[in-house]
C-alpha cells in the first residue's frame, strides 16, 4: 500500500510562532493549512501555501470551529447550517489564496474538536460530506481510518464524494480501532513502536491493537506530527521507511 | 449616463441585526457585501449571497481592516503584505461561497478606513490595485469619483484592472470634489437636494459643490444607504428617478 | 414576597445595537451587564454601568463563553481552569470599571449557554460557585429557581456565597419545574398568562405548570426581557403590579 | 541610582507560547502583564500572577489597543472615549484577577503602538494620564524616559499621577534622545556595548548617544527582553551587575 504522509501545518497565528513548517514540508506530501478560525492569519495562510508549492506539497484546508483562544479543541454546540457556512468560508479562502499563486485546495480535513465531532457524531459527519460535497467543484474529504470504514465510505457515496483515510503514525489504537485516550499509559509509541507501526501499516494494512489484535485499516495517508525537532526526525524516518515499502 | 445602485449589504453579525437588507435589496444593482472582518459572518455572508441571487444583485465583496469593535472605521497601519493577504482571504471566502451558489463576485470595494485609505494615500490605492490585480480572474475595484479619476484610470491601466467609480447622493461635495465632512453644517443633503444631485449626475454628470460650482464627475454607480426606513424610502425615490432617466 | 426585576442589559457591540436600555433601565433593579466575550465592549460596558447608576439600579457581572459569533449561546466545552479564569476576568474587568465610577458589581449572573450549563451540569456549578467564592469580596450567584433550590443552597452554604434565585416571567414551566423548551407549544406565555404568573409567583410563592399543578418556587428576582417595545411594555406592566404587590 | 528591572510577560495565547517566563522572572523586579487585548488568556494571565507573586515581583498592566492578529503594534485611530475604556477594562481585569492573589496591580504600561502613539501624541498622552487618574485608586504610569521627561512630569502632576520612566537597556539612543530606528545600523547593542549602557545609566544616569554625546536620562526601571536565552542570559547579567551598583 502507497501512504501519502499528511501534517497540520501553517498553525502560527500573528505574532506566534507554532510547527517547525520548513523543516516539515520537505518530507509530506500533504498539508492541512490552518484556515484562521482556531489558528493562521492571512498572511501566514499565504507564506505556507507559497511553502508547499515550493516542495510540490498537495495542500488541504484545515477549518475549525470559531475559537482561537482554544485552538480548535473544544467542541462547540454549532447547528448545521453554522458549520456548513464557517467550513465553506475557511475552504473558500484558503482556495481563493491558493488559486491565486497556481494552487489549488484538494482536500478538506477538519480540525480538533470538529474532526472529533465529525468521527463521534453522524450528524456532524453528515453536515461535513454535505458541505464538502456544496463546494464547487470536486473535493475531497479526510478522516480517521477505522473498522467503519465501508459505512462512510457508503456515507460518501449518497453525497458523491470520495473519501482519504488516515492512520496515526504514533498512536496506539485499542481493541474497537479507536485511538488509546491520551490519559491512558501507552497511548504515545515511542520511536520503535512507532515505526514498527508504520511499517505494518504500509506492508500488511493493519494495526496491532492494545490488547494484541490485528486489526486491518484501508489506510491511504499517515498523519505525523512536526511540533518539535523530535517530531520532525520521527517524520524523516518515516519518509525513508515509505520510500523503501514503495 | 446609466447610474447603477450599489449598498454595503450583509452588515449583521452573529446576533445583532444592522440594515434593512430584504427591503434594499430589490431597489439596487450592487451588494457590497461584508466579509467577517467589520461585519457579516458566515452564515449572514450565505443569506445575504442568497437573498442578492433572489433579486438578481450583482455581488461584490467589501473587505475591512481586521477591526469588528470598530466596524472597521478606524485606519490601522498594516503592512503592505498584511492587506494583500488580508484582502485576498475575504474576497476569496466570499467568492467560494458565492461559486457554491451559483453566483460570481463581481467588484472588490473596500470598507470604512481602508475605503478612506485607499482614496487618499497612495500606497494603500497602488496595494489594493495589485491585490486586485493578483486575484486569479478579472475582477474590478470600486473607488470614489473625484477629479483625480484620471490619475486613479492610469494607474489602474497598468495594473491591467477596471474601475468602478461611484458618487454619494445624500453627501455634499466641497470645491475639491471631496466629501464635506460631516461635521460641517450641509454636509448630509435632505431629501429634495438629495434627488437634485441624483438627477444632475444622471442627466449631466455633474455635481454642484458647497461654493455653488459645477464639478463634472465621471460616475458609474452610486452609493445608497439602508439602514432605516428613511434611507430605504429614499433608495426607492432615487431608483424611481433613474428608471425615467435611462 | 418582594420580587425584585432583573434584565440583560449592554448587549450592544461596536456599532451594533441589542436592546432598549435607556427605555429598560427605570423600570428594574438589577441589570445584568455582558462583559465583552458575547457582548459588550468596553465603551458599552461604561455607558452601561452610568445608565444603572443614573437610575440606581444595582448592577451583576454577565459573564459568558469566548464566543462572540454566537452570543455566548453554544455551549463550549471549557475545562474548570478555564471557566475559573474567564469569569474572574469578566468579573473583574465590569467591578473595576464599576469602581472608577463609584459602583459595585454585587452578583454574577453567567449568561446563555454558561447559565444553562450551571444547572445542568453540576461540575460547571461547582466551578462557578468555586470562582464566586474566590473573588476578592463577597458576591452573590444568580441562578434558576426550581425544585432543587434546597440543594443549590446547601452547595453555595459549603462555598460561603450566598444565592439569587430567579424565575422567568413570560415563560411556561413543566411539571419539574424546568423552562418549556421553546420548541413546544405555549412555551412563551402571552401578556395575561404572563402576569397572572408574575401576581401568582409576587402572591404565593408558586406557578401553575403545563400540567395545571402548583409548584411552589423560592424567588427572590424575575427575569424580564427589553429587547423591542413590547417586552418593554410587559416590563413596565410588571413593575406596576409589583409595586402593589408589595 | 537603583534601577529596577522591568519586563514584558504573559505574552502566550491559547495554546501558543511567547517568552520564557520562568527562567526570566526571578530576575525582575517588574512584570508587564498582557491583558487580552494583544496577547494574554485569561488563563495566562492568572497564571502570570501566580509566577510573579512565588518570586515577589511587582506587577503591571500592560495594555493594548485591541489587535491581536497583529500584537498590538499597529496604531490605531481610536477616539480618547475608546482608548479610556479599553485600557479600563484591561486593567481592571488584571487588577481584579490579581487581587483573589492577594496581589495588587502597581503600575500601567502601555503596550506596543499604543506606548509610541503616548509618547508621540500629546492627546493619547492625555488620555492616558487621565485614565490612570481616574482608576478607584492611586496607579502610576509607566513611559520613556526622554529629554522631555520635566514636561511629562509637569503633565502628570496636573493627573495627580505619578510616573516611572523606563529606558532601554540595548537599544542605542539618537541625539534627541530617541531609540534609533530598528532599521538603522547599530540600533541593537551587542553584549558589550548593553552592559556599558546599563553601568553607565545605574552609575551617571545618563547614555551615550549615537552621536558620541552624554545625554543625562532620569531612570526609575530598565526594560529588558525574555524572549529566548541569549536574552535571559542577559538579564541575569544585567541583574548581577545592578546588584553590584546598588
Amino acid at each position: 500500500m502507497t501512504l501519502l504522509l499528511n501534517c497540520d501545518l501553517g498553525e502560527s497565528f500573528g505574532a506566534w510562532t507554532m510547527g517547525m513548517d520548513e523543516q516539515v514540508m520537505p518530507h509530506i506530501d500533504q498539508a492541512n493549512i490552518a484556515c484562521g478560525f482556531h489558528a493562521g492569519d492571512p498572511l501566514i495562510m499565504a507564506h505556507t501555501l507559497k511553502l508547499a508549492a515550493a516542495h510540490g506539497v498537495m495542500v488541504g484546508a484545515h477549518p475549525s470551529y470559531p475559537d482561537l483562544v482554544g485552538f480548535g479543541r473544544r467542541s462547540m454546540n454549532c447547528s448545521a447550517d453554522e458549520v456548513r457556512a464557517l467550513v465553506l468560508y475557511q475552504l473558500s479562502a484558503l482556495d481563493g489564496m491558493a488559486a491565486c499563486q497556481q494552487q489549488q485546495v484538494q482536500y478538506v480535513k477538519p480540525h480538533g474538536a470538529l474532526y472529533n465531532d465529525m468521527m463521534a457524531k453522524p450528524l456532524v459527519r453528515e453536515t461535513l460530506m454535505a458541505t464538502v460535497a456544496s463546494y464547487h467543484r470536486p473535493i475531497k474529504l479526510m478522516l480517521q481510518a477505522t473498522p467503519d470504514a465501508e459505512q462512510h465510505r457508503a456515507e460518501a457515496q449518497q453525497h458523491g464524494i470520495e473519501l482519504w483515510f488516515e492512520a496515526f503514525a504514533d498512536r496506539c489504537y485499542d481493541d474497537d480501532g479507536k485511538l488509546l485516550s491520551r490519559a491512558q499509559k501507552g497511548a504515545v509509541h515511542d520511536h520503535n513502536k512507532m515505526m514498527a507501526q508504520v511499517r505494518q501499516l504500509a506492508e500488511q494494512g493493519s494495526v496491532t491493537t492494545v490488547g494484541g489484535h490485528t486489526l486491518e485499516l484501508h489506510v491511504d495517508t499517515l498523519c505525523v506530527h512536526g511540533d518539535n525537532a523530535a517530531g520532525v526526525a520521527a517524520i524523516a524516518g518515516i519518509r525513508a521507511l515509505l520510500k523503501k515499502a514503495e
